[in-house]
């Protein structure tokens, strides 16, 4: 499956996605059993976006970014592209021309397992971009790759259509047909840790609140008094 | 020296503590004879803190962030948790649960050879925190390690009571008992330094504030007029 | 060529460095056929600054920035102080001293492939930074090196008056003979992109604009309509 | 899908197994199109062998090798143990104990986004292992994962009953049911590079076996006698 | 501490070093409670050699061996050069010359973390050498560190005087007062390793021989039969 | 100058290279003043080769080998060729077919800033290569780069007909224009080194050898008799 352009995809239901975009990067991780996290080497280009989207993937190759433009004409409002590589590369696959090209689109954002560049302008458009780098060094246009196949981005597998979420945590990737269960699951951590967060701030120990202490116990941790110098 | 929680440790004199806190990572680095810096992936959340504190340790396994919540009961208001890994470790140990915790029990903040995640949420808390990285991914609480044990903390050695100095510079161990000596051999230095920046402002040269320029053309330097192309 | 330090350089025309500066990093890379940027590690120490300025170049031994010091020197108002180390090396050799010095003595920036420190006071300052990494570590003043001899920096070799054009991208080096060349050519890449810019955001299509649809058929590119799940 | 271990799998036919083992990773990557390589940071424990097998899946987390125990089971002969980890990680989680047991069941060989230990026992056994590293740390076993789940390994998808290439230049997964076409593509690129190996020992130049002259004119390579200095 | 040589230290029982050399790596890191690991960049240059011997410590800045000269004159017969660095440096500081004036002082053989040079001459001197790199890089000997002090190398604290236990698996720090105690636990867990290997040998699984069966149950580990495509 | 092809190139004299290959790495970047030495990330494909050559120059672009193609009809007998890559690049741009072509024409070796492959049969052929990685990720022929052009590879600045040596410590560049002065100065450092080794494997120390002592006194280096502890 390459040289592929897949035109249309199923997407998640908008409203799920939306939940999604606010539960964040580290309840999604969490409320779907710790699987989908991006390397952290994914990191934002500027801190405080907080994004959900339907996943258009594309796969390019060290150097090249020609199918980021092929797959511009794929997405839809409301999608975040998901460009993965062949082969590691830093290079500045995307910058503020296809920043704009995105916007006007409808593009919610992009992630990017290569390198960025008008590291200045795109912050400016606050236009959400996660990379894993920035570098001005420019890409051809020569070799051809696929455009909504299943990829590998930053050590996770993405699928068309899948649910992106991306913050200053980092980016996570929901199966679309897991993505309203994960938005239970995920409402449901946020409540226990609103209740823990009040608990934790009148000072009472995650010892007591998780019930700790037997467990350690049992795993044989020893209490000395101290101090032992 | 694997299991043991040592609940009491001896710290340094506060007014020494804040001393250091007031001079920074570099002054206290190069007042200690350039010794005691944590190696310079250690970075901050966030810009612009500075803080000093008697060092809590805790070590902890990867992916394991267990010892964090065992040592939480042991800090007293102005330490600052210093957590180890026994493996090079990204995930993100700790999060805005345990920074509230932390900032409940007095806490002046956190040092992690790990990751930290909710990188939105504990700048906004303004609570102090350097670590290895910044990853949404999840731990377990399945291994114990130990707290307040001596441990190596990104290549430096740090013992339970030393006091921990750190901003954007990094951070920087001083062993408790050179504590107070580093302080006189670091306001000292401030004061050099306070008239080398007055003379350097009007332009004097280095070469000649410093005396450099006999062990220059001892080691042989010589100078040519140029241009050569 | 070891242990020399040339006082004089040619420099390139200060309107052509300010043009070279205008365009900025990005720009100026393609413009002069994709050469000359420095690897992705070199970083701001702050984000915003855009600068330009003729190289001075010194060449420092790992642990030891005693070249920086005989540099100043040497450096007149507009330069760019590019400093390359004999092997990899993180250690803070430039801080807000040498910060300081640099800017009485006019120079616009400085261009590090060693680390910085005093990540809090050079941005205050408002003097330009670019670095491989932030570290307090202090170095010697032990080992001649040269200042004012082509030296490789960041995988890209500087001869003394080439231009410097450092910004949120990074770092690229433009050779002095060419700069008025680059200057021309970067010049008719951005009204170029600027007409690229107004199309793209009235949503025009990237394939469309620079006709890259026929080369990708020829190449094999292949439309599915999908869903292909 | 976490916490589950699958007994039976679909396999590859034996003999299209063998045949992608003979062909070796090169070719195999090549012939399925340049997809399916591990990142290079896989690497063979000792140099000159040349595997193929159906992989048994093994999901384990930093730290913990549990799930290598229970996937034990599972192998038959002429299984690949392929294990992944859910975040990355060093430590030596295989040693000689596990490569017994593993030769007893009759396991072709493993790889292992991880670390392996015994470096000179292992080899001395003449088992087959690939690695990101070679680490004495110890591993616990307190984190239950999955067995024969879809799995991203060193970068690259990894289903169940798919079929391992693995020798000196890396590891390669080929989907089992494009396993026999891959076979037909690799035989007949060998039988290509055979021809060409034949006119390159004689001198000829890829240039011209290749037909590229006309390419490059195109794309405007240039040549010029020289010498330029 | 720093400039500082210490002449004499305490020492081990030549006995109990060798019994740990016999033990190996492995053995010793999970004897003594899988601590006192070098981190796994420490690799032998050849592989096969096993040793033990006391630690002599020398502690250097990037770029400069000066203080592995000085150490050379403290050295025992039986004894370990082990040689950490102040920041982090693959430079070449020990070569085949210093080889040769260890050999005959008697010293076992060296960790080194910095670099190696002379890497065919040292093999075939069979003088044992673990280093972080291999490089030709040449090194000053211009600032003076010290001796015999402790050390962190390589992630570990190394005090004089304890044991190193180096071999294809990595490098082992096993404090001085510890030895007898990690002797004893190690060869009960040879022992305990040469039972399971028998039956291991055999066929019989992990799970069955160290009883796992009930706890991964606990955990919630479900077996389907699949399979599942 | 990109895009260009140089046919022609001057070359050192052949008993120079002879010479200078003898020397091998270690010497010969001292003897030239600790300078031309590349990254320690080059490391040979076998070891025991020790190789050198002129250097014919290639410039790649990531994932792309086309100028490999072009190189080889450049070469001579006894040039090495010299890969250098726009940006950083592990792909396997040079395998056995191109080993096979080379040794037809007669290059004595190849140096890469890429990955090579075919790492069981290169050995098998016992061509020379030195290279950043080994993987089998295919390249293709799409983007022109040049030859024979002045190439930053593995942070040296190498120029066609400088001299390339190689072995098992590494890779350096000896500009043409030196190389007879290098050889003079190499052969001095190893009727040195050759006295010296003479005096070590007596027992002698470096210390007496080199005269050290005064310059450590004066450096405040203090000798206590210990133990410490």
């Amino acid at each position: 499956m390459n040289g592929i352009v897949v035109r249309n995809i199923r997407r998640a239901d908008a409203q799920i996605v939306a939940s999604l975009g606010r539960l964040g990067v580290a309840t999604v991780h969490e409320a779907q059993g710790r699987t989908g996290l991006m390397q952290p080497h994914m990191r934002p280009l500027w801190r405080g976006a907080r994004i959900a989207g339907s996943a258009v993937t594309a796969l390019c190759h060290p150097g090249d970014n020609w199918m980021i433009h092929v797959a511009v004409e794929i997405l839809k409002p409301g999608d975040v592209l998901v460009v993965a590589c062949s082969s590691e590369c830093t290079d500045g696959g995307f910058g503020e021309l296809l920043a704009t090209s995105l916007k006007a689109r409808g593009a919610t954002g992009v992630v990017l397992d290569m390198g960025c560049r008008d590291a200045r302008e795109i912050p400016q458009m606050q236009f959400p971009l996660w990379s894993r780098a920035i570098s001005a060094k420019g890409t051809v246009k020569a070799t051809i790759g696929s455009v909504n196949v299943p990829v590998v981005c930053a050590g996770v597998q993405a699928n068309p259509g899948d649910v992106v979420v991306a913050d200053d945590d980092g980016v996570v990737i929901v199966p679309r047909t897991d993505a309203e269960t994960v938005v239970k699951a995920g409402g449901e951590r946020e409540r226990k840790e609103a209740a823990s967060r009040a608990r934790l701030e009148k000072g009472e120990l995650g010892l007591d609140i998780y019930g700790m202490r037997l467990a350690l116990e049992e795993k044989g941790l020893k209490y000395v008094d101290g101090p032992l110098d």
